[in-house]
């Protein structure tokens, strides 16, 4: 039987947050270096690897490796009633979850139940990208607004000094020119122009949780999956997109 | 004819709403002590009792006892477009009822049609109660959302110094303990353990209009109704809703 | 090829968001004055007339008079991406409108395209109004939702010194008195009582763009087109309602 604690309960919500943003269920693999998700979305064209080192719990006792299948969209449903400055501890028993709120007056306990995951993923896409682009995530998360309007599907290119994003549709066309400037672009790498489109919808579902202030590193390669990361404090997020191949 | 007036129409307002929030249609009995209205539910299985005193009024005129029937609904969607710092001005006039709302520029008067309230009600359950709580009304608000999250009922079990709420569903579990520690638990006194299931949308409603920062007593006997009270300025309001039977 | 520059893009978006309350296509016609719009709601009871005037552009070049006829439900929806800080510049090109915003870091460019209008509205309606009245925005606003609440029509009558609103429906009446106090009615003028019925939802679209702390004015007479006046900035606009006629 596993007990695991972390101080701030609102910070392991804005983890799963950050997973089921993309999917709806997955098998935590709780081992000593920390708890590991892998899963793809039930349209397999995305996918999300998520992992937490065992520091960033209070206390992370393990008398053995664990995989914890859970419904993911239930388990954010009861992070998202978590009060200020409770802390959570997380066990497993009788083949549930047990999740206690522990604050100052009083404590919750949920008991969720462990769930066999359809499938597990194992592997993450295996693509030599040639460009990367450091970027700002609350501008980014505005450009993936803009292109909303004109389109389901957005352009993303990359050349030595630019990365420019394009979007057109019925009602218009968009496009952006973002230079390296230090400000929304942090560093930009590539050796040649790289580029490909990818659906709108996904990409808003894994930038969306990159909290306020944070950067997010995209790496390109023409008509590659695009792969995007990024932090939640000692959390790291990485998110694979296919892209869209116009017939 | 009567005329009465409140000089700050907000409260007022908020008065109905905690009316409105469990039922459509009522009676307001005006006499010499204060207004009452006692309705039920249009399923019957709870029910409001309303005192104000004549006091709450800086007028408070009334030749003889009256008996207002209302679409409480509609009364409430006036009430709502109440400005800062009105006064408003009750008075019978030609079988309707005339709100007028005075403020610092000019004058509104809505006119409502008095109706024949379907059913009233007299008498209040008679419960000998043996278990009762003082909880503060903010946290309960969060517990019946915390609970609604797993099932469309409560479980609410008061023993000695411990109020207890469990719900489950298909989902999960879940358990909540409130000690008597002057916080949340401003009082408890339990003869022996009692305990029943009540519906959470109807326990919302009920609470729903208890004013931030207000206290909320609840009475309860094993399988018998529930009765929540709580006071928004001089108002009193009562509640009672039946248990839920399991069968 | 014209080339406009507005140094703060959000000023052109709530110039917009005043037409497209109303209609959902038109034609700016740009000239040395300005640029101005005249268009019928697609039900034929309403019209804009909007005015801005060239000095409001930091750029106004315009080699000759030109039409750009727009979806402005598409404009609209652009100009809403306009982040803080941010100039416009809008070129036509190839049969396309394109917008630039340009703000510190990097730039976006839409092109929308050029359509054409289905009919053009050149003549307001000729009335020779006999009351008018200056109001401040802010609580006509409020006016036609505590009207809103009884029906879908509003009477508007006026007299020597005073502006009179009434709604009447199955639920209730209401009558809102308005004195020439200064406060609300900064100047109100009649020869003689007039007084027509107007559609809530029309005066609300019409209303809606009035900017707080802004003043309408109101020219009434008895059975004929309401017109209301106000400004946007330097930019006026001018909208005419048709009377309901209760048969």
């Amino acid at each position: 039987m596993f007990e695991l604690r972390i101080d701030n309960a609102k910070y392991w919500r804005d983890c799963v947050e950050s997973i089921v943003n993309l999917v709806d269920e997955g098998s935590f693999n709780i081992a000593k270096e920390g708890i590991s998700l892998k899963a793809m979305d039930p349209s397999g064209i995305s996918m999300v690897s998520f992992f937490i080192p065992s520091k960033a719990f209070s206390k992370f006792d393990i008398p053995k490796n664990a995989s914890v299948g859970l419904n993911l969209e239930n388990l954010n449903k009861v992070l998202s009633r978590t009060r200020d400055n409770e802390a959570l501890v997380m066990k497993d028993t009788d083949n549930k979850l047990l999740l206690e709120f522990v604050g100052k007056n009083g404590k919750r306990r949920y008991r969720l139940p462990m769930i066999d995951v359809r499938k597990n993923v194992e592997k993450e896409p295996n693509v030599e990208f040639n460009a990367f682009v450091d970027i700002a995530g609350d501008p980014l998360k505005e450009i993936i607004k803009d292109a909303s309007l004109m389109s389901s599907y957005i352009t993303f290119k990359e050349s030595e000094n630019q990365f420019f994003i394009s979007a057109h549709g019925d009602s218009g066309e968009l496009e952006e020119f973002n230079e390296n400037d230090g400000e929304i672009i942090k560093k930009i790498k590539a050796e040649k122009e790289e580029g490909a489109v990818f659906n709108l919808e996904y990409l808003e579902s894994i930038i969306k949780a990159c909290p306020i202030g944070n950067q997010i590193n995209i790496a390109l390669k023409t008509n590659e999956p695009l792969k995007v990361t990024y932090n939640i404090g000692d959390a790291t997020l990485t998110y694979f997109l296919a892209p869209y191949m116009e017939e």
